[in-house]
């Protein structure tokens, strides 16, 4: 509008203006209620759903975690298959440390002083069952599926009946995987797992542990120190102190899965720890405390791939009549792997969030007005009069026409010469009437 | 509106209002198409990539696993350097099982039998080599850089040639890296692994595994069960059916990283195997498999961090001449690392995603506008007329005064006698005349 | 508006048409700051913080890593309690590899040559202490909490004073935690580790690796090549080019925590190597550079759960007179586990995500608008004016009447009969003046 002598004022100008959109204000009980009755629902969703329950006036930060464990246990065993003898931690827990992980070993099969000569082969291997040395002359050298290792040629005794094998080189004597039962020989009640989990939110500078800290739990009288308590806890999932107390049975964390004790430990299986750290920071830290879930992670119910077992072997060597040789003792070892899941974030009240989700909540507010519009423009009896308020129907020049010459002739005439300057705008006895 | 005595009462008519914009309705073939065209990109932005490629409809939940995996393999070595003898996985695979993780041995360079002695130091030990005991005696108690012990103060033949170096105390004999050749002894084609995949969405409930379920797949004629399938069958990656069985050949992992086999295992190295769980919970469980793919991790190709290895040593102790001596067999091992990662996520159909993904969507629409405008109001050659059907001119009492008398001037007259009572508005010749 | 006959024609004449909202242009001082001020607030947002700051023109993609590290150092002991010997990785390293971890023993408690056999339970065990052999008996094939194993019923001397305990079966002779002090034996200021780390961001088929590449960090004078200077550099934080050398003292990552060595290593802890690689790979891939941080990560205070620290054994036979018995080194194990974390993520220019981010800024625009508006309706002294410029007054047939009459009787007559044939509207002296 300014002169083009003043550009620069006419830019000026353009800062001190304000563009808002006409409105047609309709007062009637049918729009009114339909419309705050959306509003309501999406003003509801933001402010309940948003806002309160996924906190959306917090900025979130994910847990940073460390994890040690400590298994603890004795257990005597008297067994023809491993002997009599007593196991603890060194014996059953393999590798004696991992990350994030343990696992305790409920049932072996040792092969002891297994030395590299020649033995017969397992007769549960498919092709080893000879009858004469001809059968193993054709095999010689060469590795049986499933073997232990290269055919010698010779046809041996097995030791079982009196069924021959072609004997081997490797390791010998051979596992004997033919009588071996599933019984859970280590698997004890009484094993206990301490569970030592330190954490820290980085971004709000938080760090915690699972040790209850002084004042946060409130101790059983005749205990007067967290030491003392830490002593003496187990971890209990119902009892409000205790479900705190990290220090686990072994058999609790299973039964917290649904299962039974002695029906995983006897073929084994994975079992997973959840340590979950859901804090509201608003809160006082002592409040940010971790909550324990357990859940079997294998659920195998074939027989090719039963439970959770492997092979691992102590490789050493003996003096015999003066020279060294070397053996090793071989162990299926069967058990328990348990995995320990750090997982959770905290929130904090910041600005920034806040004000995002109000803002892109109340975007949201325009579907209210496209559905009343639709109701009014389209459903009421009235709508052909609110149409006409709200819409400004004008005719550009290249209009699309459809026969519109009659409709339009009733007013054309002083319409025309209202609007030749302007191009033209056909008056629909519109709100420019 | 309503008389300060009827507070209440025009609350309450509030509540029945609705507010809604008014709208230019312009008939025009260019602009028309153009809006349309905005509206068509956005709205096929919002249905084609929001909704239906990036299943804006769907809820997601990230995977969570177990893995377990077992290596199946016999090997027969005949050589120098690591004697006539069958290697097996507890002799290979180091540590015996890892999380997520296993290590197969392709190459060892052993030294056995060391103790706790004085012997000469390795020759490669830059500062070692001497001419006389002085040299030493000056070293005597120091730890060469990369040396193997604290030197004695002797000066002792190498065994190398003439060459003399110190001697030292610590893990005797000294490992011996002058004569080493980086074949992979242990590499061996056959071997294969077992990999054995647990997974759960538990926000959907559900738990697969990465074995094929009965019906899931068409087994091979003369092929009965599952099982039996399992204990014979592949992976291959091109054949429909055996991409789905968890048993790899180890080659086919590294070929399948466009790495060769005899390459990797001389050196060492990282490989990964990707398990992608990627479920679209709307369609039947069934159809929810695993896809795996190979990745090489490591590429080194500096000579100083060449390939995998790193040392390890059996502990034990022996009798000799009736007392225990502890002895050490220790081990270079060269291998290749194998990393699974499973990743993924499921979706299913879920009301508020789609809700919020159409609302946000129809946040976007107002671009058209945005755009439309542009090209109405300052492109078309009829912007004036359009500006003026769009715009109400309004002037504040404090509006910016651009030399604007003569163009108001013109109208002012009978303009400000109308206006008097309300303030004051500029007749733009707008829409208000 | 097109007749029946037509609806086709209609129809594509709806496609030939374009709504734009009615605006009211205010030209005022006042209101135009204070529009404009929000609105600059807002594109400030948006262009400084979401776009630039927070590179809202890049699609990103999160890092996938390998890390395998190689400790390396050599330190001779001469102590009454772990003997006089040299130690090496391979003796103080534990396991010898893990991922993304190690672990190094700075202090050991040995047992050695344990067998399974009858001996004096530990005094530190509470009952274990006895008068006479009926105390025993009664604890009879139970084992002591905290016990070494069942008890066989019989008191023995303690070996310590003259104290007598219990007798036990199991791995004798039973460890002596009695006379055990917490010096560090092992830790060794010269350890280094030499972390390697590859990575890849897939989406943009971009691998890197921690070691700096040729051209990429100015090498030293006299260090002709990357492979010496790899050889001879060591990790300094505060040098420009050694911040990049993957080879690490482990002192320096201690400290890099503000832990002090001594005090680590003698009780032992957790330690976080974190290595971030975040790139913005609109700028060359060379400078896509690692950055480490160090974290203690257990901060242990409780007398109970002090450190980290873990038992192991190393099992054997020896031959003792002719026969072979089972022995084991028993080892209680201080030290550092290290934990490797490699996180970042690199971004990269894509028009995708710059317009998506506009397009939602944009919604954001809105807010200026009702801030306005509730400026100009509401606070501003001519309200009345502005809000009769902005709204048009509509009144449905269901209108909520709120003792209007005498308001509108004003203006009634000609309004009703100007609007008989609409419906009806109220001139409340709006823009249809």
């Amino acid at each position: 509008m300014a002169p083009p002598k003043a550009l620069l004022l006419s830019a000026v100008s353009k800062f001190f203006e304000y563009d808002t959109p006409r409105i047609v204000h309709i007062r009637s009980k049918k729009v009114g209620i339909i419309n705050r009755f959306i509003q309501l629902v999406i003003i509801g969703y933001i402010i309940g759903y948003v806002i309160v329950y996924k906190k959306g006036y917090q900025e979130f930060d994910n847990v940073q975690s460390a994890v040690t464990t400590k298994v603890k246990g004795i257990i005597f065993s008297n067994d023809s298959d491993i002997g009599t003898r007593t196991w603890d931690v060194a014996d059953y827990v393999i590798p004696p440390q991992e990350a994030n992980a343990f696992f305790v070993m409920t049932n072996v099969h040792p092969t002891l002083l297994q030395t590299q000569t020649t033995c017969p082969e397992s007769i549960s291997v498919s092709g080893a069952q000879c009858q004469s040395d001809e059968y193993c002359q054709k095999l010689l050298g060469t590795i049986l599926p499933k073997g232990n290792g290269p055919v010698t040629g010779s046809c041996v005794p097995s030791g079982y009946g009196n069924v021959s094998v072609c004997s081997i080189f490797g390791w010998c004597p051979v596992e004997n995987n033919v009588t071996f039962d599933a019984r859970a020989f280590l698997a004890s009640a009484n094993f206990t797992v301490f569970i030592k989990n330190n954490i820290e939110f980085p971004k709000f500078d938080v760090t915690r542990r699972n040790l209850p800290e002084p004042g946060s739990i409130q101790l059983p009288e005749n205990v007067t120190s967290i030491d003392a308590y830490l002593n003496s806890c187990m971890f209990n999932g119902d009892n409000p102190r205790d479900k705190y107390c990290p220090i686990f049975r072994l058999e609790t964390i299973v039964n917290g899965a649904g299962v039974t004790y002695e029906n995983i430990s006897q073929e084994g299986g994975v079992m997973q720890i959840i340590i979950d750290w859901t804090c509201d920071l608003d809160y006082s830290e002592n409040s940010c405390l971790p909550e324990y879930s357990f859940r079997r992670l294998d659920k195998g119910d074939y027989s090719i791939s039963k439970g959770f077992n492997f092979r691992y072997a102590d490789h050493f060597a003996m003096m015999v009549n003066d020279t060294s040789v070397m053996y090793r003792n071989l162990y299926k070892a069967t058990g328990i792997r348990f995995l320990v899941t750090v997982q959770g974030q905290a929130g904090q009240f910041r600005i920034v969030p806040l004000l995002l989700n109000i803002g892109s909540g109340m975007a949201l507010l325009g579907i209210a007005t496209v559905l009343c519009d639709f109701v009014v423009l389209y459903l009421l009896k009235a709508r052909a009069f609110y149409k006409e308020k709200k819409y400004l129907d004008v005719k550009g020049q290249d209009a699309f026409e459809v026969l519109r010459e009659d409709s339009e002739s009733k007013t054309s005439n002083e319409v025309k010469r209202r609007n030749q300057r302007l191009g033209e705008v056909t008056d629909a006895n519109g709100s420019d009437a």
